[in-house]
């Protein structure tokens, strides 16, 4: 079995995003009125027919990252904008329930404390079935400025994420500087960011069962893996792998084989989620190999030199250990 | 022969921070003096230790990057700090001019257009040899407030660059944001920034001949070097071979072995500059090599597929093409 466990709804239906015109543009965008078919046509020709294609199972599935726009407006829109797009995310996933597995947008809104995003959290995970939330670390959409992640600003939110047993993603949105290009630069440095974040601060020993994905193959983390650990080390922090290995783990959308290697050579196997991000940031088909970049599984099949048994931890097995909830809440027959 | 494209004077004497100190504080700080004995001994058992040490030839020196602190003050103040810090440069580089070859800091100030930045660029690469500068994409120090590295607010200064033959190294200084982590997060994210402004800008179609060195191995660019051929794809730009890389190489300090491994096997040898940032970042020994994080010559040297012509242009041959000044300024007996 393999789960992916990064996908955004980046295919959702024309409506979703008129409904945020409108609501952006300060009209009343009403009860948003989308049918079954037009999600099922969504997702027939897109996410559904790649995972055929390439052979993957179940999908983590959340509302699309660069759409959440913390930085739009203020809490009241942040919320009501969380909540249509985690409920068209929890029909997804009930139409597909062997495809997809539902992860929540959180109402974050600048200068907002992150315990404003409990009720909404409950809602998704208690009431709906979630089993993971996306964390923004920068609501301010490219301005940075939120206090780091190890700040106890986000102590409550962790608090109720712990109790619910639910990881969060790190996933920044679009970015409204000019210096980020959103795909390009912002997720890629939130991304690593985080990682410094974490690596700075107490974070796990206040919580040591809170755990993190950070996606796009962790930044430049892996890559820059040997001054981490020595910037640990001079800092007098404990190694990486005390400090943050049991809290942090790297998904593996990394969109070529050199850099999946280095992943898999550097990062323990007990610490990466295979994923893709399709259909996301990388659309394209590169015409050095004749496949899409971002059809990972073809990179972490290619390694010879990957153990039977670490190949399925990163498949599967690290998911489930990962996202407890996932066979809680969910009754896939897969599972 | 090996030269280290990259190294800053970290461990100037105490009499330069004290200068700072007072200069910031609203003191007159008065003439710096700094006999040369004590500059002497400032780099004996640093920086020439290693490379003696080491085995490397000549170091490309700059001022402490993290004391640049563009945002600290107005222009004026970052004029007479840039001053005061590129004329010591250049009394290390005379006092071994077969281990040091100078580069410069700019007076850049946050709003301040990069024109301004023209005098002290002449005054050193015109009146005292200086072969290359650092140029700050985000003289706010974590707050990203300039516009990218594309943006026509650049191009006088790029216009000077060129006509002098004069490469940019992209180098941030310390972060005042406290999402950012000076060496662990900001560092790596200008790198990481300033490739994907390089990438998204018409920059090398006006400016042919200008050079840009990435450090800390190109930030998380190498790593991800799918997602950016992926991501140059889809927005209908070049192949990033003609896109960039006649202008844009990227230094080896990435500090273990199979991070300097990716970065040979995706990046063309022409690309890549040695360098180690000694003594930066890290300065730590691995206890799992026990050797120093940031001898990245030995990962360069375990290398046993790099061919020798390969190996030449890393260690050498790149940076005379890159650096034209090199030849011309310098009078090294090793040249």
């Amino acid at each position: 079995m393999i789960i992916d466990c990064h996908g955004h709804y980046t295919t959702a239906p024309p409506a979703l995003w008129e409904w945020r015109r409108r609501q952006v543009a300060g009209e009343n965008p009403g009860p948003l009125r989308i049918p079954d078919d037009q999600i099922r046509e969504s997702l027939e020709g897109a996410q559904l027919r790649l995972q055929r294609e390439r052979g993957t199972d179940l999908t983590f599935f959340s509302p699309r990252a660069g759409s959440m726009e913390h930085h739009v407006g203020d809490a009241q829109v942040s919320a009501a904008w969380s909540r249509e797009c985690n409920d068209l995310i929890h029909r997804v996933c009930r139409l597909y329930p062997q495809n997809f597995a539902p992860v929540c947008q959180l109402p974050q809104s600048p200068g907002v404390a992150p315990a404003n995003c409990i009720p909404e959290l409950e809602r998704c995970v208690g009431g709906l079935g979630f089993i993971g939330c996306n964390l923004n670390p920068d609501p301010s959409g490219g301005w940075w400025t939120s206090p780091p992640l190890g700040d106890r600003w986000w102590y409550p939110l962790y608090e109720k994420l712990v109790e619910l047993e639910v990881p969060a993603m790190v996933h920044v949105s679009s970015s409204c500087n000019p210096a980020f290009h959103f795909t390009g630069a912002h997720y890629i440095n939130a991304d690593t960011t985080a990682f410094m974040q974490f690596l700075s601060s107490d974070l796990f020993r206040d919580f040591p069962t809170l755990k993190f994905v950070i996606p796009h193959g962790g930044g430049a983390v892996p890559y820059h893996w040997g001054r981490y650990r020595g910037l640990a080390q001079d800092m007098q922090r404990p190694p990486l792998k005390e400090l943050v290995l049991d809290n942090v783990f790297f998904d593996t959308c990394v969109y070529h084989r050199p850099g999946i290697e280095l992943l898999l050579k550097v990062i323990p196997a007990d610490n990466i989620l295979f994923a893709s991000e399709m259909v996301g940031a990388v659309r394209g088909v590169d015409p050095e190999s004749g496949h899409y970049y971002d059809d990972t599984r073809r990179y972490v099949d290619a390694i010879d030199w990957l153990a039977a048994e670490d190949r399925d931890k990163i498949f599967h097995r690290n998911a489930r250990r990962v996202y407890p909830r996932l066979l809680r809440n969910l009754s896939s027959p897969r599972l």
